[in-house]
């Protein structure tokens, strides 16, 4: 199994705040993310900052696009991110729109999705999976469980980069350790923390520990 | 049968030529929508423009949140937003988080959803919902049928305030005759006519001319 990445989600209500946050944690992390609610609430510019601030790290836009891929994608592209995701409910067509604006593409497991989509995902070249917790739902009191994991592995025996978020802590990591994630991504895990620089050399210490 | 809405979709890739394409049409319209690829692109600065420049006009932020409901419901307020979208596959935690942020949260229908969802939406208290055709999928070339309006009776027998958006022309819409439609939303068929003020009066024109 390789070493799962490290990515931070940015997920706040201001360009400031999200610059705040990603300026301590920023060095350590593998991937910068660009939240849903952050690129709704600042557009682009906040791509374009993190581009910036962070020439060599691979940056996400975490758009959820459901529709008019090409155009989002090339929107993302322009501003600099290199990977951008769509939501598991869109068309086949909007995803095959948008492959061709970014390098990857990434596939959102939301609600009630199929393994028979996710072949279809395979099938036209996508490679990467996000699964989640919902926000919401972990508001409402759900948990990571053993449903979760079983997906997770039939995610990555059918080929998929699947990503991992939701709630993580460095404690939920070891519940994934017989799994070969291709990334935990966490936000407030790390932006919250009273020391993010520190949470997240956290986090990746105990990654390396569990998968070397 | 009411008089069904117009609705202007503002898919532009800029600020500023969403506020050219809305300086001309924009007296005409009943709904001013920031579509999803102006509010990624600029953010809540394209509502809280829209609010400035349409005090009394019913604005809409089509944001397709799924997750996170009540902060993205929450900003999108803040910002002037009268009405948001949700994305069909996103749980019933994040439509209920956000209906407690804005005055009408709308379910877009994309992709596989099912009835049992809509009469769950409902259950929890949604009274409008989006149908289109995927702008991705007309560029594949689908086109309205038989099939779509029997599910639009479907949804508006079941309570919906129903919403029908996807390549609309003027000479599209007495295919909808029979129907009670809520609203129709058009982009481009406004803001790329040779003169979109004109436009939208034919389309005003030619519902008043079907609905009375």
């Amino acid at each position: 199994m390789g070493r799962p990445n490290l990515q931070i989600a940015l997920d706040n209500s201001s360009l400031s705040s999200a610059l705040q946050s990603i300026s301590l944690a920023g060095p350590i992390v593998d991937i910068v993310e660009a939240g849903t609610i952050l690129c709704l609430q600042s557009g682009m510019e906040a791509v374009r900052c993190l581009r910036a601030l962070y020439p060599d790290k691979l940056i996400v836009a975490d758009t959820k696009c459901a529709d008019a891929g090409g155009t989002v994608a090339k929107n993302c592209s322009d501003a600099g991110a290199d990977w951008m995701t769509v939501i598991c409910c869109a068309t086949l067509a909007t995803m095959e729109a948008a492959m061709k604006e970014v390098k990857e593409l990434q596939v959102e497991l939301y609600g009630d999705w199929t393994f028979e989509q996710a072949k279809d995902w395979y099938r036209i070249g996508i490679r990467q999976v996000i699964y989640h917790q919902s926000r919401d739902a972990l508001l409402a009191g759900d948990t990571w469980g053993e449903k979760d994991l079983e997906k997770l592995r039939r995610l990555i025996d059918m080929g998929f980069k699947v990503s991992v978020t939701g709630g993580l802590t460095k404690e939920s990591l070891p519940l994934f350790k017989e799994l070969d994630v291709y990334t935990f991504i966490t936000g407030r895990g790390i932006t919250a923390a009273p020391d993010p620089a520190l949470a997240a050399s956290e986090f990746k210490a105990e990654i390396k520990r569990i998968w070397g």
